[in-house]
């Protein structure tokens, strides 16, 4: 961990301020500042809400830990005009704005695009909303439940004619996650662009409805050609066999694609059902398919003698692909991680020694914990370094 | 639709070649060539084996339509010399590389990076894999539903004290997708780092495990601080109630947010229930919380009665945040979806008039049907015009 930035990383000059609550455009530009861009984070006087969401220790959140690090924190009243001047001094000094609040706000407020960009004909404006800023829907509330339903993907994670429990969300801000990941590619690529070129700034407009539905394979395609409507397949594919989740001794599940000929048969044998491997109508993938819930059984009725993580220690000396569904201790512990190091141990001046996922990027000549240069700060942290340093206002 | 690039895309200009099969790199570049990149993918003599998934027209794969557009294709084999020789020659003239083969091959077959390189000091290779070029797993072979297992996602996706059932699968390629994705911000920010000093080209590690990993909020902090594992919560949310995804009368499901103290009020009006609306145990969150059980039962009392549409109209008409799982059809029916223009009518030489879903990314003055310029290729389609007019080839 380094406090200060390094010339190693590939965004190192690249000035981005944020205008964002929550989690999508706080997530984007997080991606952005791990990646080396100065992040300023503009925050209510009284901080980000999301400061106050899941686990806090001594009054701090846990995961702003992550969700804020390596950015600095200014505190401002964005309805007060020293507000007004100190967010259009800083995006007049800007590559790049990042906000999410509803679609209008800050025309309404005097921060409009057309207004930051009278200042800096170069900037980006990246504006992540629930449905858009434009269309029927776009002064809908935005929740992130909603855009996973509404983007196609709830439908999907679901277990077939299964109908005491609903399906299941995705178990994380999804639908967030990805409005944030394309704003940021989107953002990188509008700085590209304009220094190539021109000099002209770009607006933005992601949301999180088109960003979940962008996954959707080709199901629409497949829709439009012959009217299909994919239904959800739960922990199956309907066009491989046998490939599925199995229960274990232990309560736990273990995921295992043995859906090739070759994979098949060592499955088959460690299992001891030599009588399935050498059977016939299970010698292509189509006839496992046609006998699928056979197979699926005769599989379930091995895990379920063993615990998830001796089956899957059996599996992986057969050179069978397979993984027990990892919780987060798992993967804290897992020698992979370790060696990856993916799990960072980094000082946080807030809450102690804490740990923290490395960034999802590796890159030549820079450790992945090396991109994490300090945790997240108390909103309004660097309001002196930024309005006296950076924006150059006389100290009173 | 155009079939000739346009100034208007950030990327215009950036050049990419893809070495890639089925569905991380190939989803990495399709997002460059969507912002505007020259994309050159680079084919086995047969094509692609991704061309062989899901449905086919004609004879030629449906998502491929999607999965390939932009983009130019072109037929080498890798181990003969003319292909390493071709492969060589356009990462010479090219801005960025981007292969997912499993981790070594590159290498073994003389095209590695520092090969790559050698010519091309600044090009920048992306290199996207299940587990990463390194640590103990990286010769693991790469299956998605496997780096969603690992990278703690699956673990989630599932209804608590559930067992009948494995957790779902996220129902698309999720783990592959995050990659991708990763990979191209990855791509353009050393892009742009490279550009704007020092010249150098860098190499970079993607992989699935942790592309997922990356999307596990505060838990692994919340871990190493408390202990805690973070445990699946089905459809609900353990700090908000009433918010959960209810049965209609249709079958369908309709996702409900109805957790602020507003909203909750509207809810208990619509569907009858004033008295749950003023019972003092549910005057705050916190109570509502302690009760959730009850306060679905009622709702789920309500939506049992109605179609899942009819239903969703009537609480949007009260202004309560819901919407039902939409599946494919109801995405391309939507009325909000074609205000956007999400659902673009495109013409495939190989298949007439296709849906293609709109690149998640709208930009002033660019339509998102207008960033859809061709439709995925035949594999070879361009090898004439890359070899001849790009390479400078002679004709022979």
């Amino acid at each position: 961990m380094r406090r200060e930035s390094r010339s190693l990383l590939p965004l190192e000059g690249l000035k981005v301020v944020e205008l964002g609550h929550y989690i999508a455009a706080p997530f984007c530009t997080r991606l952005l500042a791990d990646l080396g861009a100065e992040v300023i984070k503009v925050e209510p006087p009284g901080g980000d809400p999301f400061r106050g969401w899941g686990a806090q220790k001594d009054g701090h959140s846990v995961w702003f830990s992550v969700h804020g690090r390596n950015k600095l924190s200014v505190t401002l009243d964005l309805k007060s005009e020293e507000g007004k001047r100190r967010v259009t001094a800083l995006c007049a000094r800007a590559d790049a704005v990042v906000e999410n609040f509803r679609p209008g706000y800050l025309e309404r407020i005097g921060l409009g695009p057309a207004t930051l960009q009278a200042e800096n004909p170069g900037l980006v404006v990246a504006r992540i909303s629930g449905y858009g800023q434009d269309g029927p829907y776009r002064d809908k509330p935005a929740f992130g439940a909603i855009g996973e339903a509404m983007g196609g993907l709830r439908h999907l994670t679901a277990n077939p004619g299964q109908h005491e429990y609903p399906p299941p969300r995705c178990g994380v801000s999804i639908s967030d996650d990805l409005a944030g990941m394309y704003a940021a590619l989107a953002v990188v690529s509008a700085c590209w662009g304009r220094d190539r070129g021109g000099g002209k700034g770009r607006v933005l407009d992601l949301d999180l409805v088109s960003s979940v539905f962008s996954l959707m394979e080709g199901m629409l395609t497949e829709h439009g050609l012959f009217g299909w409507v994919r239904q959800p397949q739960g922990a199956a594919i309907a066009t491989a066999a046998p490939t599925n989740t199995y229960p274990c001794a232990d309560g736990r599940w273990l995921c295992i694609a043995g859906n090739s000929d070759l994979i098949y048969a060592r499955l088959m044998t460690m299992i001891g059902r030599s009588d399935l491997r050498d059977d016939p109508r299970m010698a292509t993938n189509g006839g496992r398919c046609a006998h699928a819930p056979e197979l699926d059984e005769a599989i379930a009725a091995w895990t379920r003698t063993l615990p998830a993580a001796e089956a899957q220690d059996l599996l992986e000396g057969a050179e069978v692909p397979c993984s027990r569904l990892y919780d987060i201790k798992d993967c804290a512990e897992d020698p992979h991680f370790q060696a990856r190091h993916l799990v960072a141990r980094v000082q946080d001046p807030l809450l102690g020694e804490v740990l923290h996922p490395a960034p999802p990027f590796r890159m030549d000549g820079v450790g992945p914990e090396e991109m994490i240069r300090w945790t997240g700060r108390e909103a309004g942290a660097d309001n002196d370094r930024v309005f006296h340093e950076i924006l150059g206002e006389p100290r009173a």
